[in-house]
């Protein structure tokens, strides 16, 4: 794995790795990459990191992700070396893939019930970029939550996924690391609190120890710098390179 | 299988079926729906079928689809009965649950590659939207079905799937179908055409055929005056039920 400065416009698509392993194209600030890299780092799959500046794309970006998204997967070791786009299609892709440490259960009904949690937590990534870009209250947030909530209450075990951290754990995590620029922003009116949210304060304090997620992990000021960065217009992508 | 009239707000949530066969939630012309029905029928997994007028929605929708979209899926032969929503959701639910007839392939990698393709096409959804509605251009549509023709130039075969539809020519499909409302919208900007598209027309006049199409399948006459009426503000679902 090699972390780079981010690649920004202008710059040359590096060679690519003649080791066969796949190459991420990521963002360290993107939680829709992080849900690749935590798939990646939890099945312990070798591959290659090349970070982009999202604001400034490199002209390349287009041979590998055609809508200039992350992530981006790029299999090199495969024939005509494709890339992947859509964080949950490489998530599923690499779970199917790689049958090590499996995120994903085998039931298909449980499979689904997953995949359409994540779909309904698509709301509270919309509502995150509301607080922090256009001083959104918050209100479309923690009715979201409340779901989440209660899902683990009727599951009745410490994560998602069961004992240890499952697909749902690691898609969902990404918003959830992000909650100290959430409650920046909103000040008093932040909300996530042990009354409201027994259940998932406690797998906040669990899953934060995860080894998988402190794998890709940033602390509460380093977002902090970069989402006031990106406020300001001028956004700080080298806090982490 | 039962074709009912649409059901509309201050309506009864039906009796559940009592042989335990699935009950989908649909609109005779919502495309995502279509997906479900085309799904459910190449597989030929018995099910029941409730219509849903989408315009004043019955109250106790809410209860097998939270977010009051279709298509939903009612699991009523299984424990706790629970609902899936999602069209993509609940076609990748069918095609693990029922073997028989598989949509997607085995194949990890042309399994992502299919799904991203999926994704690729909703520009096209928005666009068709649009050019209904909004009296757009149609610039936006051409590009996308660029894609999908020098994808299937790339594959060599009569179908996405290959000898036979599979996973992708049913989950586009639905779009097609409703290419005459396009043309009906753009006039003479109208660009499907068999010297821009020639894989793709031909991929039309021979999928038209299929017995899963037909199986659920609307005119272009019936199309068209679903759109009129929807775009005069008085949208009839009455005419296929």
């Amino acid at each position: 794995m090699t972390a780079e400065n981010p690649l920004t416009k202008g710059s040359t698509h590096p060679a690519l790795p003649d080791d066969g392993a796949p190459r991420l194209y990521s963002n360290r600030y993107c939680p829709y990459a992080q849900r690749a890299h935590l798939t990646l780092n939890a099945k312990k799959v070798p591959h290659h990191v090349v970070y982009i500046d999202l604001v400034n794309k490199p002209e390349w970006l287009v041979d590998v992700s055609p809508l200039l998204k992350v992530p981006a997967l790029h299999l090199v070791g495969e024939k005509s070396k494709p890339s992947l786009i859509e964080s949950l299609i490489i998530v599923e892709y690499l779970d199917e893939k790689y049958p090590q440490n499996p995120l994903l259960s085998k039931d298909p009904l449980k499979r689904a019930q997953d995949k359409i949690l994540v779909e309904r937590f698509n709301a509270a990534g919309g509502a995150l970029m509301k607080i922090a870009l256009q001083g959104g209250d918050g209100s479309d947030l923690w009715p979201v939550l409340d779901i989440f909530e209660e899902e683990l209450a009727k599951r009745g075990t410490p994560y998602f996924g069961g004992e240890k951290p499952g697909f749902l754990d690691y898609m969902i995590w990404p918003w959830f690391e992000r909650l100290p620029v959430v409650e920046y922003f909103l000040k008093e009116r932040y909300s996530f609190n042990k009354e409201r949210y027994a259940k998932l304060t406690a797998w906040v304090d669990l899953i934060v120890k995860d080894e998988v997620v402190q794998s890709h992990y940033a602390t509460p000021e380093q977002h902090l710098t970069y989402w006031k960065s990106r406020k300001a217009g001028q956004t700080n992508y080298d806090l982490l390179a």
